[in-house]
């Protein structure tokens, strides 16, 4: 591949890649018994790597499988005492190889070393940007600025394309693809160009028209309030693919869209109390019913604003018609939560943006984060409105996302 | 019902019947300007119910859509505010009517009331029974008498045994069903059966077999040190189902199994600093590859044992093949934590109980709490070892459980 690169360059360029070679001088050496430091090259930071780690990741075919590029070691009788004895460096190969005190060597190239530095910015930037992309989150008013648009050809025919809508999708949490057909397998499709459908309770893909005497609310012309899909699973749907095949020509059948982490934004800054709340106390979610002659009774307790273990947002939960009228709660948590969580349904209502889709737009959002809800319809039998929806999962939509960047890279 | 139920008693017990309903004395109180206090009858323990409550989850028609038993009452609009102004017993129907300081008016049977009582005991029973059942943490000393064994045939058509292999996988996180077909339809009929397959990067069902060249480490018949499967899922499914269709002649291929909630028990009361390491350091489980064409690259970060907020295990993640090389943690945290993780695995190999399933068995575990493992094995042509698997998640699990309760209590 370095031989491929060099193939267009000029003489002169060559030249001075090679001086720039010499100037390189790998340095190694065993720190305080137990570390190993990698200088990769003169005048450069020193990077420092636990040994225990380096021999647990040794590269060596007895250690790794290559194929499934996991690690085999035998860790049934792993040594957490091992210590690094010798350390080499290869300034050919970029490498350096470190002899331990069981007598294994280990080779580990220099790239491979730098790409898993135990540097605090180092690790920021692989987990902000590789990892899972940094969300920015945004107000109604922003939803015109931050919201892309993708042509749902491109997506389904331009690696680049499919980046970029998963990538606006990981920080926004929203984006808009224009000009699918107006057949019912596009969601299929869709999915399937990242990965595989979410199935749950209500099957694969769904369709979301009125009908009479619905078992499920948002089967209904009434007027949708926000909510986020599907609370009462522990694994709740990631992203809502929502294809417009028929759109209502009534003047309602409005999508509202609001950023769920903003909502949370607010609260922490301006009202801590509220926020403490929301995010500790735990709501019974639920759906009681039966599809496809199948009963079900779907049940999950989470607060309303979900945090994870460094404080950030992992979820948030709402929806009038799946909070459980039981509420597992001492009584005198009721009132207040109450109060705190109309807050946040009324600011949620201020901040919430409505737009409407048109036939052929594929409306994907972050089933996690944002709450979407939707204006009452008068539907006519003349045009019926008539979505076609289904979800994803963020692991397979990351896991596309990663597989996409490095192949870029490599491009 | 109540009549159907009173056809089969003697005239006696009918009058024993009324003579109790006689004693019945609802009565209901405003309290505080702002609870409703019920006495379902005369020297019984009065129940307290928040008034905000009480109208959130008003059951007239206005307020509560019937036939998806969910609320529809308008929130956009809920005032927190809202007082209960007088209430009323009726003796005859078994509830109270409350009205509203904006008159609206609401009625509660008395067992609805019951049902969703405050009283902490109450709420813990709904909790630990119909929620989700307190789990049973047990050593591999006491897998015998924890490991319930059921008819496959018995579980595909008696609706009370399908109860009790659910009820019993729950608490103890493992249950074995014997008896079951030959054929690789097993494992999809008896997911059916409890709702439907969770999909993952390797598809629905999967065959586990000694693979030549194999891109996942399961599918080579070295040993398989214990590991939970797909630690690198944010959601990883929750209940393995392996189907034994031929178990291999030589004397390996055992599988081995141990309860990852009492090892953390053990942690956590015996080495409380490595407990609280391995409940904290996030670690980057992933896995890359390809299936049917398709790269992926997965990763989650999470610690080795997961805690919800109240403290309980909600998860444990081990796999040595699928702990990625990135370790996204200060240097000063590296070897501390490799030496807790050290303790559990030797925990865990201690632990571990080790039995070998005949054909025809399905074994079933909790993969967010269990480990599995397996013994290697000498593959011979004449029988290869073959098992097909596949998933459930506990989301639907615990649905397909609370109906069955729900439908035995009311036979």
């Amino acid at each position: 591949m370095w031989v491929q690169k060099l193939v267009g360059r000029s003489l002169n360029q060559v030249k001075t890649i090679n001086a720039a070679q010499f100037c390189r001088q790998i340095s190694a050496r065993i720190v305080n018994k137990t570390n190993v430091e990698v200088q990769p090259q003169k005048n450069e930071k020193s990077l420092t790597f636990p040994g225990v780690w380096l021999r647990d990741n040794c590269l060596c075919e007895d250690c790794f499988h290559g194929s499934s590029k996991s690690r085999k070691l035998d860790w049934d009788n792993f040594d957490t005492r091992i210590q690094p004895v010798e350390v080499k460096t290869d300034e050919a190969a970029k490498e350096i190889s470190v002899k331990w005190s069981d007598n294994h060597v280990s080779r580990f190239s220099l790239n491979w070393l730098k790409n898993r530095s135990f540097e605090e910015e180092r690790q920021k930037e692989y987990l902000q940007e590789f990892y899972r992309p940094t969300t920015r989150h945004w107000s109604g008013s922003e939803f015109q600025e931050i919201a892309r648009h993708f042509k749902y050809d491109e997506v389904m025919t331009q690696d680049s394309v499919l980046m970029e809508w998963l990538q606006s999708l990981a920080v926004y949490g929203v984006a808009l693809l224009r000009g699918a057909p107006l057949d019912e397998g596009v969601v299929r499709r869709l999915a399937e160009r990242v990965g595989f459908i979410r199935r749950t309770t209500y099957g694969e893909e769904f369709v979301v028209q009125a009908k009479p005497g619905a078992q499920n609310f948002a089967y209904l012309s009434l007027p949708l309030p926000l909510h986020t899909d599907l609370p009462y699973y522990e694994y709740k749907p990631s992203v809502n693919i929502l294809h417009c095949v028929v759109q209502t020509d009534s003047p309602g059948g409005s999508n509202m869209l609001v950023d769920g982490f903003h909502i949370a934004d607010i609260l922490r800054r301006e009202h801590p109390e509220d926020f403490e709340r929301l995010s500790r106390v735990l709501v019974d979610w639920n759906d009681i019913g039966s599809e496809d002659g199948r009963e079900f009774h779907n049940i999950w307790r989470a607060p309303v604003i979900c945090l994870d273990s460094e404080g950030r947002y992992s979820r948030v939960n709402h929806s009038v018609p799946q909070r459980d009228s039981h509420f597992n709660v001492p009584l005198s948590e009721v009132l207040p939560w109450y109060e705190s969580y109309a807050r946040f349904v009324r600011l949620a209502i201020a901040d919430s943006h409505a737009f409407k889709t048109q036939p052929g737009d594929v409306l994907t959002f972050n089933n996690i984060r944002l709450l979407h809800g939707r204006a009452g319809y008068d539907d006519s039998e003349v045009s019926p409105r008539y979505i076609v929806g289904a979800y994803l999962d963020w692991d397979i939509i990351y896991s596309r996302l990663r597989v996409l960047k490095k192949r870029a890279e490599r491009q």
